[in-house]
């Protein structure tokens, strides 16, 4: 009976060991503190929907990812493939139980049957954010200043957030007389970063005539200065309209709260989905660029279409917080001390363990966290494990130091010892040298 | 095409709206932060698992409630159903890798496609924590510490944690002869609370004579004093053995790190499951005895033995977040004031929205969580809407203020006015007002 089912995981799918999930739960919170202090609130919706709800009458291409099935009640449902769709639901469900414009944050799990091989994982966790019920410039502003202000929080060491805007591109598109080819336009313009300006021109060139493949290929090119930039695009736009005024304005009072010097305008981006209709945004940490766009999005005129006759407009982002993490890992400085537990309290007497819980309690009331040894074993047994656990400090504490009132505390990192301290002794020397360590 | 979908929810399931999310998010802080001091770390595990994992060859009577399917691989998956048998699965995976005894916790959904009807939901949070590697009386202890210390850290107005072992109801069953009947007898003892002591002599009767029937409702019957108790208990098992003197043992210590006062011995506790072999309690809140006990769990001593030779002995518990939610929910004192934002920063003149943008920057750089009204509109829908989002303050600022480096400040409850203050002003009240309010 004993070992008899092989303890396997399903391809795709992964356990999370303790230090990734601290680094992970640290990065969750860091980005749920900057969101709350713009006002942007928490919500949550079922991991399992009717296939319908998610995918649509019909359903596409995204069909073959999806986790698909029938419920005990021959219900046909799915898992949720992204935050995006059960959004526009919930707010076909909720608009008017809340307030306009409305500000949620959404940080969970979802699911994609993605091929493997690419190294992709079939379970992951996405982040979003969105300000819907209001088309405006101003949420168009606060959407980018919290981008920045969360990746300042986060400490990366540098960042650029690249602007454009689908509704200028699509004036420009439809001003060549080419929206027919709009979607492969779209595809091959997005790959600039990639297959570099040669690349895109092959690729255009497969769909327009020459002179109009060099047109979309002078849009997207930027120029070193954001107003030359502008100017450009608005003029082979067709010259100035709403839109044009739109990203005007974004780009002065981006300039105002002073976030402009992390935005470059960069026609090139267009995020492929059919979805967006005002700016569109994707985001490179400095040296790591190879990551990808860490965090991604833009204006839509309508998000849930599919679910009510009501308009709802929006602006929002998209964190792969999978993808963050690994880029942060790579970043000495983000190395969060994050470690679990801070101090080790060695056992140097079994008789003494009600004793080791009492030191304990009171050292995790002080804001500590602190593990007991609960038997007695080799000191090099008790450091081992110490240092397995990633702990800074071993209280040592044995009958002799007991009776005097008194505990060493040994530094596991360097070696240094503190002996004969008094517990209230003890707990400045920690909060001395953990907070110093943070 | 628009609104085509009807957006509606499978039953059983629910989504979350701000209010509630924050509530349940201040909750699992609360959880975290204690559980951390005690040095237990977190981790995760997929959602998917191959279904004979989580069900053991053959699956028994659990199998109808379990979301199970094949997946595009045709493989035979399912929904974890609960947090141990995913745990289980883990240590056999990873025992190595880890320190030991090894402190774990994880919160996270599960999925049950249970009966509706008597109001329970398919999708609920569990929260799990358990000390593995290590049979002893120590961490026994630690995990009813720590269940005291979570519930006062969440500030409820009492509790009382009820304790038996399950070891020593086994050996006083064998004493009796009726160890094939236990099954049933755990069942029947189990509803002791709920049915009272005529209800289960009825049910024992229908399974041992009267002489056996009056004989376990002597063992269950508790005495005012735990010290009677547990003389009783260990008499009525047959006497001293190592079992007995580990419950003794825990009771002691109990005493000396002063968590004895909540602690009730009560040998009606049984955890129906098979699984435990030690200690099992039950944990019930003050005045809230009807929402049945919101932490239970209990010591085993082989863990993962479905997919591994290696014995994995622990102990531990599991807290239904959902039902804890729900039963703090009625108590006033815990109705945390955990509303988001805090502030919300009125329009009266679209000009001024960089200067907004910048006010509000600073006010979140101080650690409020501050909202903006990005359009100028009639001041009667500032203050409703600031309403419905549950803001504490209103900052009302004009082009004379602004002219003028100040602000005026309304607390929205009472309507008390604080009027041009400059923003460390603004600050300075909000910090004394926003503090007084936690």
């Amino acid at each position: 009976m004993a070992g008899t089912i092989e303890p396997r995981l399903l391809k795709g799918f992964r356990d999370t060991l303790p230090q990734d999930e601290l680094l992970k739960a640290t990065l969750e919170r860091t980005l749920e503190k900057t969101f709350r202090s713009f006002g942007f609130v928490p919500i949550d919706t079922p991991v399992l929907e009717y296939a319908e709800i998610l995918l649509g009458k019909g359903g596409g291409e995204t069909d073959k990812q999806v986790y698909r099935f029938h419920d005990h009640g021959d219900r046909d449902v799915a898992m949720r493939f992204d935050l995006t769709v059960p959004f526009a639901r919930f707010m076909a469900t909720h608009e008017r139980e809340l307030a306009s414009p409305f500000k949620r944050y959404h940080i969970a799990k979802v699911w994609r049957g993605e091929n493997t091989q690419r190294g992709r994982y079939r379970e992951f966790i996405q982040c979003d954010f969105d300000i819907v019920g209001i088309d405006h410039a101003g949420p168009d502003v606060e959407i980018l200043m919290m981008m920045a202000q969360t990746l300042e929080a986060l400490g990366v060491p540098g960042y650029t957030i690249h602007l454009a805007h689908r509704g200028l591109f699509n004036r420009f598109l439809a001003r060549l007389g080419v929206e027919e080819h709009s979607v492969g336009i779209l595809r091959a313009v997005d790959k600039l970063a990639k297959i570099g300006e040669t690349g895109v021109r092959e690729s255009l060139a497969s769909l327009l005539d020459i002179a109009t493949t060099e047109k979309v290929l002078e849009y997207i090119t930027r120029s070193e200065d954001s107003d030359a930039t502008l100017a450009r695009m608005i003029e082979l736009a067709g010259g100035p309209d709403e839109e044009a005024e739109r990203l005007a304005a974004i780009m002065r009072m981006l300039s105002e709260v002073g976030v402009a010097e992390h935005i470059v305008l960069d026609p090139s981006i267009t995020r492929g989905l059919d979805y967006y209709t005002g700016i569109v945004y994707e985001t490179y940490l400095q040296g790591l660029e190879s990551f990808g766009s860490i965090c991604s999005g833009g204006r839509y005129n309508d998000l849930a279409s599919l679910y009510t006759d009501r308009t709802i407009p929006g602006v929002g982002a998209s964190i792969g917080l999978d993808r963050l993490v690994a880029a942060l890992s790579e970043v000495d400085a983000f190395r969060i001390n994050a470690s679990i537990p801070q101090i080790v309290l060695f056992n140097l007497d079994d008789q003494l363990l009600p004793h080791y819980f009492s030191i304990a309690l009171q050292l995790r009331r002080a804001g500590f966290s602190c593990d007991i040894e609960f038997v007695k074993r080799k000191l090099a047994q008790q450091f081992s494990r110490a240092e397995k656990l990633g702990a800074q400090i071993a209280i040592i504490c044995g009958e002799d130091e007991h009776h005097r009132g008194v505990m060493n505390l040994r530094i596991l990192a360097t070696r240094e010892n503190y002996d004969n301290l008094t517990i209230e002794q003890a707990i400045e020397k920690l909060s001395a040298f953990l907070h110093a360590a943070d």
